[in-house]
């Protein structure tokens, strides 16, 4: 399975964010500036605003943007499931229906999570095979990056749709390049036997059964995340929300005292800038922009959330995913390692009943 | 219910931890040479190298140490309940037989995680009204520092063990010195409305009803965590243990980076050493060693957990903890909430009765 021929079209949500569509859009351009040919972008919202941002940006009337307009926005505050009844001409709701009718290959938006995942699910359903969807995260390491999932699609998973995501952020972890062959781990609180949770012990045997050898690492612990052992970390989506977030909050604050005791006085203000390439390198090192989308997998079309507050570079990254997986057509591979796994199901299955005869 | 009056007698597993006797017993010495009068230590482990390092550090025959001999150690690769089964004679199960006999109010072992919460489950039993023990971890956070409980004693509790693990943790709280008047919230992936797993929802439906709404402060999420809106965290034990190690390895990793940056040629170093204060000053904001050791809450004795490799600031921090639960009657404080919480169901079931009749 080759890249994707022709033109690759992604709607975006041009409204749904902390920072508004001046944003959004100048991401846009950003991506549009930094990317190949074969790119089409549907920005969905205030067909006004748009067009002042994208002649701001000197993209105004360009042949890759078209735009669609939508009368209504969904806010950050509302209720996932009334949003998605009371505005269906927002710009999140049209942009899923763009990818639903075909119009468009994968929806990105920056807007209310609930609303984005209760409708994605909702209209474009799940792929065969996938009974949930699952949030993947990149999370940058120095070791080597690598993906969470689920970060908060579901909450309470059952082992099967573990095992599933391991093919979804198996696959996904290629096509963002951060393995040829990824290593799965399946998280928990002790590897030793007996350790884990009843969910975790009862995904751990089904995936120690069905993924292949070489890619299911088995059971690791907290303190190995950050050590590249893997490059896909599963959990279910409730731990693995309250980690990404935790993590979120642990480098904020351990980034804001250090800035706060680097300019306490003038001598360490200066010693600051004396090493002020080692708080670049740091930066280099883990760099936190870069992959700042989400793509919610396992749906019959991708969907990329962007975090709620992207600036234009975040945009430009998460569309910058969006378009990697649909050019390298992320959903064809997982349906031929789904179908792969069900023959190798079916025919242990024979198996047994050969040997039962 | 005030201090305990008298001699408080901790009994310490001497030879259970990654660096060994020396660091233990040289813990226990600075924590002694710290401590007011009426503290008394039992050393449990191998005579004669006890009384080794009790000379090294001056006191020898001290008249608040008394040593009682073990002839085995449970290592820290040992399956729990084998190992509890097979050296009845180690250091830790003759501690732990102390504390069940009275002879020793606490235990603090830094050895097996696992053998020591089975043994003191076992042995020591949960108090009346517990079902099950929980591990509270203090974290150090720059805002205010917080317990997170339960930290991986019970992967899969149901809703009102963690009700309970509250009462544990708000006591604990008080009299480690956290908060007067603890505010507990229960962490999970959102806040809105439907947010969380099926256990978190429960969870938070009986903690809303059945403890004091001063104390209750709700759901939080992962990103609050480290913001300083409460005083202990609840979560079951197997996303509190994930979230507490992936914490430790996210510092540790950071750390490693800034000190590999900052030492990457002459000028970064000159000018890490004038700002040398700003880390200094980190570091005394989240002193990370004054809280290694993590309490075994909810049993009918106190046990303290301290960290594997815990050096000798750390078994006196974690000696420390041991300390002042027992001064301060931690138990009687616990039983005394849990009774108020019993009368108060019993009250409602009676209105509710009444009102039927």
């Amino acid at each position: 399975m080759g890249e994707k021929l022709g033109t690759s079209c992604i709607a975006v949500d041009a409204m749904g964010s902390d920072l508004g569509p001046g944003e959004i859009i100048a991401g846009v351009c950003r991506a549009l500036r930094e990317s190949k040919s074969g790119v089409k972008i549907i920005a969905v919202g205030d067909e006004s605003q748009i067009n002042d941002h994208l002649r701001q940006n000197g993209f105004y009337r360009d042949s890759r943007i078209e735009i669609c307009h939508a009368s209504q926005v969904i806010e950050m505050h509302e209720k996932p499931i009334q949003a998605m009844r009371a505005k269906k001409d927002s710009s999140m709701m049209k942009a899923i229906d763009l990818a639903k009718s075909g119009a468009a290959d994968a929806v990105l938006s920056c807007g209310n999570t609930g609303a984005l995942m209760a409708a994605g699910t909702i209209k474009l359903r799940t792929m065969p095979g996938i009974e949930r969807p699952a949030l993947g995260a990149i999370i940058p390491s120095d070791r080597r990056n690598f993906i969470l999932i689920d970060v908060g699609a579901n909450p309470d998973p059952r082992p099967v749709n573990m095992r599933d995501n391991a093919i979804l952020g198996a696959n996904y972890a290629r096509i963002a390049g951060i393995a040829d062959a990824p290593k799965v781990g399946l998280l928990s609180n002790g590897t030793e036997d007996g350790k884990g949770n009843i969910l975790t012990q009862n995904a751990h045997i089904l995936m120690s059964n069905s993924l292949e050898r070489g890619m299911y690492a088995g059971l690791i612990e907290g303190f190995q995340v950050f050590q590249g052992d893997c490059d896909v970390i599963i959990c279910d989506g409730f731990t693995g929300n309250i980690l990404l977030k935790t993590l979120e909050g642990i480098t904020k604050m351990l980034k804001g005292m250090l800035k706060e005791e680097l300019t306490r006085n003038y001598l360490r203000k200066f010693g600051a800038l004396l090493a002020m390439g080692a708080f670049k390198g740091i930066k280099n090192r883990i760099p936190v922009e870069k992959f700042s989308g989400a793509p919610l997998l396992g749906l019959n079309k991708l969907i990329v959330k962007g975090h709620g507050s992207s600036n234009s570079a975040q945009v430009a990254g998460a569309l910058g995913i969006a378009i990697k997986c649909v050019r390298r057509r992320l959903n064809d591979c997982i349906s031929a390692d789904l179908e792969r796994i069900r023959l190798a199901e079916n025919k242990a299955e024979e198996t047994q009943d050969d040997k039962k005869e």
